[in-house]
């Protein structure tokens, strides 16, 4: 027993050896040279997240983890002041419950872990590690829901769920990841649907002025839903290599789950009817989104709303004398913040350069850098540097009184620009082709928003002639969508349709 | 295959039909009638919990989240405050891994939850859902690890665990349950054992200040001890039955995992070390501490400072024009509430009477109501009841200017008489025993602090005969401990007894 033991134990750490370097000196290759690597290597640099020893899961490192505390706090409060209240259902479902939704199983059967054992006993039924929660949830709202008095309900939960996938990513794609599920149970097909846009919204109003990242908003075709929704609605961003990436779904579930786990109430006239139910969800996928939406050459951006450090403060001196008159400023400076709510990091390591704690905080994407030298202590300025602009540029000498005000709108400036240049981004990558030549063209490096006829026939086929897949069908669309871009019949509205992660 | 799935889905509902009626209608025991029986009532009704498909699993219930987020807020406040950052580790560890550390596999190996298929394979190496993450994260500190500069590591986690217990209570004792976890390393011995130290007062000073649980900070004994730690401290608390909780523990590791997972770093003379580690956690667990120490034979009585509601106001009316002057009057007050952080719940429900109103929020343990009628619209005034003292007693007319001043003082009044009484209770029912027929006596019905020898021999022996645990020997003693309360001999220190959860 014990060298069996020892021998797994040698090929798990085998496995794991390839990241056993330090991270700390990892190479970032540019964007342009190796898009895929640049984001590998920058996710690993700046310590968000590293490798775990079984394949495709992650640890989630303190810095990342600190972003994505921040990213919860902007959708928790979002979700309470639409009206929903946390839960926590459990992570372990009977493997019959998965099988009770037809389209659901066909989506999530090739990819469950599955416990079969506890307690040193074979289980009677074995049980499926959560890869979503609609099954479970779906089972006590049945408990939970008599009458018509008892809706809406409106549950979210933050949870982890695990996903067998075969090509995993740190972040964007990995066995276990963490995000948050929102489940609700409504009277009437109208109400369902209401709150299935209310969350996209809430989606769309997070990811724009949270994180400054742009997004289309629209639904999913057939193909691309939810496994057992009636209809996908979607945010999709644009990464920094002209990829799209799904980053928020919210799904109107009709009454599938009701009717496959008996969800009824009494309604006001005393007939027993099936409740209408939504379900919705962003995931710490979200943070891949922010990386590669604006990660630059020498780093992490981090949209200062989201930041887990919004300032660093760097002192600079060489002699005894200097170093206490920098460091009493430099501190008085980070408590003049802190009482601003500014969230700011002091760097008082030694041994280490400016210039390498320079390099260091960029890595991290801290979206202001703050210089303090003797000059400086004796002229009563600091100087700012921002993240978003390199060099020159983003430099300014400002006071050091009334250094909070000019942080905090220094901050917002970042954040907007941020967004801005975002969104020129994709508008600049985003063709409307004339044909087909331009379409495979246009997706190649972009988006291609064109007319689609509705058939998953073309929609296929797109897929096979260029790898792009069909991202959203945008709302509010009127006026004639002209023909199709692959098949030139009559269009039944415009869509977007890029390679995506 | 889809008649298979339906027979093992109607053995997991009629498994689950028993949990199926209506919670809502559960009558609760009195404590003296049926403590048990009224702890798992009063968990349904209050609708703090619910029991899951799968047997020893629980669904937490928004109201019991709510508590369980206040807890997590109360307690990562103080992490933060010494200098404790979160991350999140993976869910599913090698088997090997836990195999690593002798004590450790010993004593979770019983309680192991396996998956041995993923996405549709069976897996090359079984793993297994945490059921503590000591392992997987010395594994990760010996990569992150490399120098004394990177000392202290001072990392928890907030996650759900999985342990197969046999025989299992909402919140005591799940399956699956909620926690935190710390895991540090150090250079040194010496800071290993403070960090111990500075962890259980920090539970101790959360349990009593925010839970107005009262505890005793002990050592465990040996037997007692966590598997793998060189020495474990807990804050142990009183049920209102008397018995003994085991409320949180901090755990001196000493190099043990150290070595197992070779956390080393190389010292300022540049010789390699191992690291000192320890860990330490408190869980869901926590909430049933709460329930036991403050509940009464109305249903639950929760902490000001923790407690979801805080205050719940009932308007009182019969007519329609007094309810538009009655609803106008409570909404203000609500507002006046809120404007002072006040967490404050205005129950607006039809069809229900204040009577029932009153009953419902006394279940659910809200500590202070508020009732306002249309005599108090005229006068001016409102009525307070504390849920802490029933009747006449706990009843006051107060002036509705002014009034979150009042409802901010009584809040803390509450708070206070809740620990307090639960104070009382402890020493009332705390003997220091002659003879071990007082001692027998005495843990029957509370707690026995009694001389032992330090053997382990006697510890179980007195387990054998009155099923009495050595809960923990009391820091800082000092003077001669007497003789051993079983075998006479010269006592090692003074040590409580009891029966535990």
């Amino acid at each position: 027993m014990a060298a069996v033991a020892q021998e797994a134990t040698a090929a798990v750490s085998e496995r794991h050896r390839k990241t056993m370097a330090d991270n700390k000196d990892l190479k970032l290759p540019s964007r342009a040279e190796d898009f895929s690597e640049w984001y590998n290597t920058l996710v690993l640099r700046a310590e968000l997240a590293d490798y775990a020893p079984v394949r495709g899961c992650m640890i989630v490192r303190p810095y990342g983890w600190a972003l994505w505390e921040n990213i919860q706090q902007a959708l928790d409060r979002r979700f309470k002041a639409t009206g929903h209240v946390n839960a926590q259902f459990p992570l372990l479902i009977p493997r019959s419950f998965i099988e009770k939704e037809k389209s659901h199983v066909e989506g999530f059967s090739p990819e469950l872990a599955v416990v079969t054992h506890g307690g040193g006993q074979e289980l009677e039924e074995p049980l499926v590690v959560r890869p979503t929660s609609e099954t479970i949830i779906g089972h006590a709202y049945s408990k939970w829901i008599q009458s018509y008095r008892d809706l809406p309900v409106l549950i979210n939960q933050w949870a982890n769920v695990v996903r067998w996938e075969l090509r995993t990513r740190l972040f964007l794609r990995t066995l276990e990841f963490f995000w948050q599920e929102g489940h609700t149970a409504h009277a009437t097909a109208e109400e369902a649907q209401e709150e299935t846009l209310r969350m996209i919204e809430v989606y769309r109003d997070f990811a724009e002025n949270e994180a400054a990242v742009p997004v289309i908003v629209g639904r999913k075709s057939e193909t691309e839903r939810f496994a057992g929704a009636d209809d996908t609605y979607t945010i999709e961003a644009m990464m920094g290599d002209g990829k799209a990436l799904q980053s928020g779904t919210s799904h109107n579930l009709g009454q599938n789950f009701a009717k496959a786990f008996e969800i009824k109430y009494l309604d006001k006239n005393g007939v027993l009817q099936h409740c209408w139910t939504t379900s919705w969800g962003i995931s710490t996928r979200f943070v891949g989104a922010i990386i590669m939406t604006h990660g630059d050459d020498q780093g992490l951006i981090l949209p200062p709303r989201l930041a887990p450090h919004q300032v660093v403060i760097v002192p600079i001196y060489k002699t005894d004398e200097e170093k206490a008159a920098v460091l009493g400023a430099a501190r008085r400076l980070r408590g003049q913040l802190a009482a601003a709510e500014v969230r700011t990091v002091l760097d008082e390591r030694e041994g280490t350069s400016p210039g390498f704690k320079f390099n260091d905080w960029e890595m991290r994407g801290v979206p202001l850098r703050i210089e303090v030298g003797p000059k400086d202590v004796a002229k009563g300025t600091v100087v700012l540097a921002r993240r978003d602009k390199p060099g020159r540029e983003g430099k300014s000498f400002v006071p050091q009184e009334g250094l909070a005000a000019a942080v905090t709108e220094t901050l917002a400036s970042i954040q907007k620009s941020l967004y801005e240049r975002a969104l020129a981004f994709r508008v600049g990558n985003t063709v409307e082709p004339e044909d087909y030549g331009e379409f495979t063209a246009a997706v190649e490096k972009g988006f291609a928003y064109a007319p689609w006829c509705g058939d998953a026939g073309c929609e296929k086929s797109v897929k096979e002639d260029t790898k792009a897949t069909l991202r959203c069908i945008p709302l509010g669309q009127s006026g004639d969508a002209g023909t199709c871009i692959r098949c030139g019949k009559p269009a039944k509205a415009k869509a977007y349709f890029a390679k995506a992660y």
